[in-house]
């Protein structure tokens, strides 16, 4: 079902992997022009098959769009898709939109921004969470950081892909916020992971007592999401260990960099990391109970 | 509005403090006969107005009562007031049903229990969250440990106190998953206090981003509830740091003795109690924030 | 060989065991008339074949005794034997000094010097470091808290036992620091094995790096007595994770009833109980290392 | 006194600060000839008075080098000083040996060592340790990483400068063993500090305690080195926090890359940063006490 939007933009979409794959889906889905771009062709040719665009290079993609979208794992991937000598900035008309969907530092999006200004490129830095059937499902959140017209301009494409579309600052301001998130969800997970090791150690019976934490101020949407996998031990993902451990590493740089105090979330890290060493990195973070099940020797 | 229950007992409370106090005159509105003891003569002569009765010793109030609560600060007072040459087990009568409602380590509950096996006293751990408000207004969460048949029969004089009254499983386990509750709240204050100031530092919109935060899979009551003190500083308490530290102290001890690890709580037991050696300890629990602030030079 | 001492003293010795056999033996060669008396009767004996008299109670070890000596494994049992209705208190002569070298937590200390008071007996706390082999070959550390008169007193005996014999200050002033003694040997021990397992992910020559390591500002005792161990996984004790974690446990439990802070010393508790949890408990406290390990995946 | 050394060597000395400034004099001392550069004119022209040579660039530095040395606060200094267009890549002659003495990640003195040999240049890495005291009394202790026959080529040069000159491995393994070291020393002190807080508020006399500690395994250089000037409370550097804030930040970006795990270190990373988000950057390392009794509420 194609729907015509109120205004039909021409985009862009380079990276289209687990989560920019359905993304660039929904965008041909709303109307748009979606030209898309990946290092593997197949992708490329199934959102052709969609309804977008083949592009063989980001040249080509870059050639023509309004809006550019980029989606690929981490710092290094942007930095050559954006920055390298082949890449977005060195095809994009002035006046293009760049909005960058990855994961990454906030200060590769000040970089990002910094190298685009200076070709009259605008930019959104705009990670989101919800993983891949957020994306799948368009119910994404989308954090995103830049100036606010260009959230405004961005706004209509965004919707396309998730349910919670927040402008929360100036450039980087969206990462930060990512950061922040997963930085509070692997503790919460950490923490409900010791507290059911301890309940279990007691005799106590698991269900009535997260019953009784979820009902006061221990609730949580971690204990209500992921209680039944972390009880069942089902640790299908879901949110892998190896993508919290990398934005864990966003975390703790950014933090360092800023002069924030992790106390906490530093050793939350090093957990973290403990459970990808034990080779659980492709299970859902839930298995951070793993980890604390090692450390009691079970 | 005093009302006629499905039965009437007679009841013995001692302990009649911040939490005891409301928690007997609810049982006087519910039509049970309270006689009240107290070291301090106010609150005993408190109850008696609302309709209950004035006891002057443990062995008083024991007399002739059906089912002994008592609600005291910690371990030393219930072995004092229960164990002790002239407390409840030296009075009580064979079949009285001990409903102590202390937040003490479970391992004092298994002690009280055996003592009160060995004169035909029967007992339950039935330790509460919701703080004062949730005393006066009725609305505590209560994880009741202890027999089946004796949770059954005080489960009504229990919902009289509070709205969640849930059996979590033998003797021990209320105190056990009181401790576990508490161990998440902090763990959730503190790792929420790492992620304020982290946010802050970077200069983002605190609002938008809590708001983010809160709907996707970081959402916790901690912070639906605390964030608006947080960013606020208010610290009114709600529930001070300094019977948080006392809780801590229950979680750390019960942990050591079971062999669970707490790599992060006893971590988050540190910081709780750095906040009451700062002066804190008057103060809510969410004051952990100033914790963070200071490691941040703030 | 018996030789005289400058004043033979009638020495009762409880506790007879890997510690206490050897140190009363110590005592009989150094020409005092020790009466032993332990829980297993072959101690007993192998004492009496010394040349040091066997009782049959605590009584009667203690009746004629000028100086009572305990060496027991944990405070329990200091509680037991020292203030049991069938106690050494129960059975001292006013005047009396008894010396306790168990490793007990100060708060137990304080309560024995206490109760001793009442009855006329003068105390010390003199727990001991160096293990097996230090009360094996005499060479023991001692550390002493309680009356500076009283520790004049004893010098002359506990330097048949040990080559450190340190007044400390008041009663349980010994205890404080064992306590801290073994908090910082906890301490190196987790931060060498962390620095072991980053040098041998990264390739290192270990002998050389711990050269290094061990000439400059990073050099210590740990390093030099251990770290051929380490770098063999040879872990035959020494002195036992077991124990570390008895030892840790007094740490913690009197660091929060000091309000002393211990945000890394709490965390390597965890870690030794994690190492004990993980059947390492009769290894050497050298094996820390096969903790960090562990969470290498290792 | 000038001496004529094995084999004179025409050496270029780039960073000429408060660590290079002495280190190059004591290369004239021996008899070798030194050009020096750097950014500011003084120390160059302090040189010069010296018996050095002065150059206005690294260019002209580099034009008649057989060795090459930088000695530059950070990473980024490296990269542009070694790597950047008119750095020393770009003049130096193929066959020129480059000594990296500054403190930096493996992974840059790898990247470097990498652009090296692209143009035939070969390089070591060999961070010291001992501080400005070290450099000025050329009792350095300096870690060398690299290819064997490079540091046979190095060592006359360095013995010019350290006491302890030691291979310890391949490229990277130089700041390898540099970053463990730091890691240790902070560690030592951190729980150090720990300690004496504890034991202070035990009443504990102080100078006896860490008597009994430095005697036996708890002993270390940094207790022995320490000791009087934590007790006293003077925290003239010595080595800066800022300094060992720097570094902790290479050990745990270095220990991330390579997997390995620090629970206690990224801890221990942490209060550092926070003793100088507190003001302390510039006190010797040891004020890592005022840190511990800060969370005392001291």
């Amino acid at each position: 079902m194609s729907v015509t939007p109120a205004r039909t933009r021409r985009i862009a979409f380079i990276g289209l992997g687990i989560m920019g794959g359905p993304m660039a889906g929904h965008l041909v889905k709303a109307g748009h022009q979606v030209t898309g771009f990946d290092l593997f062709p197949e992708p490329v040719e199934r959102l052709a098959a969609q309804g977008g665009r083949a592009a063989a290079s980001v040249a080509e993609a870059v050639a023509d769009a309004e809006v550019v979208i980029t989606m690929v794992p981490a710092d290094p991937h942007v930095r050559a898709v954006v920055l390298g000598d082949d890449g977005v900035l060195a095809h994009a008309a002035p006046g293009t939109l760049l909005i960058d969907m990855s994961s990454i530092t906030p200060g590769t999006s000040l970089d990002v921004a910094a190298a685009a200004a200076r070709v009259g490129v605008r930019t959104l830095d705009a990670p989101v969470s919800g993983g891949e059937a957020g994306a799948v499902e368009a119910v994404l959140s989308i954090m995103v950081g830049g100036a606010a017209a260009d959230f405004v301009e961005a706004r209509p494409l965004l919707t396309a892909l998730g349910t919670t579309v927040v402008h929360v600052g100036p450039t980087g301001a969206g990462q930060t916020v990512k950061a922040a998130n997963q930085l509070v969800v692997a503790g919460h997970l950490q923490i409900l992971a010791e507290a059911l090791v301890f309940l279990r150690k007691a005799g106590v019976d698991l269900g009535s007592a997260l019953d009784v934490l979820g009902g006061g101020l221990a609730g949580s949407t971690v204990l209500t999401r992921k209680r039944a996998a972390m009880v069942a031990h089902d640790f299908t993902p879901g949110f892998r260990i190896d993508l919290h451990h990398k934005d864990m590493g966003i975390v703790t740089e950014t933090a360092r960099a800023l002069g924030a105090p992790l106390p906490v979330g530093s050793l939350v890290a090093q957990l973290v990391q403990a459970a990808r060493a034990n080779g659980d990195g492709g299970l859902d973070h839930a298995a951070l109970l793993r980890g604390v099940e090692r450390l009691a020797g079970q």
